[in-house]
């Protein structure tokens, strides 16, 4: 019995097994389940099927289930229907998702549908389209709900109950004056508790929050965050409120840089973030990673060099090859993990360039602590493993197992200052920090970490 | 003058900012301006000064403030307070918070404040605490609004007129049945469309998306986000609803897990996600990197009896030992990236380990890929390199650079598979797949690396 009520309870969650049990309800599911559900239903469905079921959907719940699918899928549907249906289609969508989906669509396809839009939509889609990938601009919708500051909490009210079918939210309402600047906003919230003929200018909240159309979309994602938002006004440069952000693009927004970020951090070029793993074709992802892979295989050259340059001492001292591998790995695990501290600390905003000093004396003191553990650890490998090994007559083992675990050590220490450095020059310099750390960072130090490493066998052993 | 205004309509965003322009109105601003931005300009402010601000406003300001500071800090200000202080400001905190604050108090103060409280506040914060960490139970808040499904709409929106001022969200409703168990959910946006006279039965939606208290908190957040939700509810295993997680909390918890995740793929340990950067001393960022760093070292070993298992084949022919190295980091960089994706695959939940055959065949054909274009950089980086290397006779350049080339694509492909099937492991296994991915992929696949690398010389060259 309760185990039946769970399973009804959370039916839409998974409709495919909820179906597999209730055939005979699919129509009704369809209709009426949460429209995100559905969407990952047909995404896992044969295209011709998914298609054929959205196409028997009307176009408002059409317009809900498409904008949670991929847009690849989305256009496959877009074009599978007649001018009119898409026509229809486009005018349930909301704006910004009506937006996006006519970014991705076909030149020649966008010019033979814009004539068939009334005037209002059509502007609607040009401003949308019109600003620049990632800034809030260009993820906002323009389906929000203002109010005048001379209307009384009922009269708002009674606004809202009009406009709430086709208003993104209307839990926020911005308060504009006749040239719609951004005076202020009240939630439905404070609406139903205000008195009924209260003037709204009295009890509005004034200065809110807000963000410019051209500000980074992260920006505004983590505002939201900050202050709990359910959404946020964008602003043009005249303070004139052109749309909203909402709670939900938030955290799609949040979740995508996030992606980004972590891919940088394993040099991995193209934004993955949009399309999923399986859905990428092996060569796109080939595309992604190979950018970067190859450049550090080039840059690869270099250490190449360095180890060539110090042949002779090699040749002299054999043993010293079979340690290289172990001071290139101590020095690339080290810096990578400051790396990923200080690029996570920055993408918080936790700190900023003007503290390099201090994350430069803090990792200077982590990096000692690490260098006295490793260089230990180190120095006990090389005893141990080559107790028995040839060495040639003038050298001891024990100098050479201190002149090796001194090398790592020290190697430790720049490793993670390089590593800690270079995600902040990179944000002082308007570049993203994560590329600069991982495989890039550890191929960067693979070159310092030679250099220390025969200067001091050199220096410790008289070569 | 627009300038101006502009600078007004965000004041708030940076309060030091503004209070430096405007010091006259400083109490006002800390009294109205938003409690995160308050929250974030204190934090910043000298400790007794902070918490001399803060003892200065009234007990539900206080509270929410405080409901944005870091857990020191809050307890820090809380332990400044008189007995009765504690308690006006317990009862002012929302009752997440309340719990949070109250499970990081030293078990002396929390005997001493229970019994200040009343019997209701007692048995939430007891519940509240009783969740394990990470849990939705224990980040879920008891403010929520209920309503019975035979109220009608006006009934149900004056219900929520009086509860509003201390309930978490109005703007989704539950409707329960006698015994607290949930039947569905209204939005006030669909009450306040409804008929003045309808019944909620008749309008509200069923089968509303839940989670468990025992389902993963970022299991919640996760649902939150797909389903666009201002609110989740939690229920009990008798489907009883206990609270619920707000669309704000969803934002923090999938930031707090990005940062473990992207922490774990650099193999390191502990929750810094919760500390920023700076106020984590040095030997506890020492402590967080240190365990995995020293457990790979000593991984390193195995790596090491490798190489001296190999010394004879090195001696006779020294050169090998110039490009392990290389071999190393390349096996390395294309793990990293190959677990990566993986892993941030299976955090979006775009796979899961049913696909595991997929994964594998899809990273075979990026790695074969890779694998040919790392290979002739390599073999060019041999022949240009070593061109005046001294050879032992018997031996040709050439055979020995196609030999570590091949030996090198070789470890691109099994570096790869490696590096996407480790995580898919540690998932099926219930690990958390991040923890396998870059430095201790990297160690694992120097391993075979080296294995590879010498065999195939061996094979060719007939050593």
């Amino acid at each position: 019995m309760r185990v039946a009520e769970a399973k009804t309870l959370d039916k839409y969650d998974d409709i495919a097994a909820f179906l597999f049990e209730n055939p005979a309800q699919f129509l009704s599911v369809i209709r009426e389940a949460h429209p995100a559900a559905v969407a990952e239903y047909l995404a896992d469905l044969p295209q011709p099927e998914a298609i054929g079921i959205l196409k028997s959907l009307d176009p408002s719940r059409q317009a809900e289930i498409l904008s949670h699918l991929d847009e690849d899928l989305q256009l496959k549907v877009f074009q599978e229907l007649s001018r009119d249906e898409k026509v229809a289609l486009l005018l349930e969508m909301s704006p910004d998702d009506r937006a996006d989906l006519f970014k991705a669509l076909p030149e020649d396809y966008r010019e033979a549908l814009l004539p068939a839009l009334a005037q209002a939509e059509r502007e609607d889609i040009r401003r949308l389209c019109s600003y620049e990938e990632g800034t809030a601009g260009a993820v906002m919708t323009s389906d929000y709900a203002t109010i005048s500051p001379d209307m009384t909490a009922a009269e708002a009210i009674e606004h809202l109950r009009e406009i709430a079918p086709d208003s993104e939210t209307i839990y926020y309402t911005y308060v504009v004056d006749d040239q719609h600047r951004l005076l202020g906003f009240v939630s439905l919230r404070e609406l139903i508790l205000a008195p009924r003929d209260a003037k709204v200018s009295s009890f509005m909240k004034r200065d809110p929050i807000f963000v410019r159309v051209s500000d980074d979309q992260e920006e505004a994602a983590r505002k939201i965050q900050k202050y709990d938002l359910i959404a946020l006004p964008v602003l043009n440069e005249e303070d004139v409120m052109v749309g909203i952000i909402t709670h939900d693009d938030a955290i799609d927004i949040i979740t995508q840089e996030q992606t980004e970020d972590i891919e940088k951090l394993m040099a991995i070029g193209g934004a993955h973030g949009d399309t999923p793993y399986l859905k990428t074709p092996a060569w796109v992802h080939f595309k992604n990673r190979a950018t970067w892979i190859v450049a550090l295989a080039a840059l690869g050259f270099v250490s190449g060099m360095i180890i060539h340059s110090f042949e002779s001492t090699l040749m002299s001292l054999m043993i010293l090859a079979l340690y290289m591998p172990m001071v290139a790995d101590t020095g690339g695990n080290t810096g990578s993990q400051a790396a990923t501290v200080v690029v996570r600390a920055l993408a918080l905003g936790e700190i900023s360039y003007e503290d390099i000093f201090k994350v430069l004396f803090k990792e200077f003191k982590v990096s000692l602590m690490l260098a006295v553990v490793l260089g230990l650890i180190s120095w006990g490998k090389v005893m141990f493993l080559s107790q028995d090994a040839s060495i040639p007559d003038g050298f001891s083992l024990g100098a050479i197992a201190i002149a090796i675990a001194l090398a790592l050590s020290i190697q430790v220490v720049s490793a993670t200052l390089v590593g800690a450095v270079l995600p902040m020059l990179a944000h002082r310099f308007g570049q993203d920090p994560a590329v600069v750390a991982s495989p890039a960072l550890t191929t960067v130090v693979d070159i310092t970490g030679l250099i220390i490493y025969f200067n001091t066998a050199k220096l410790i052993l008289g070569i």
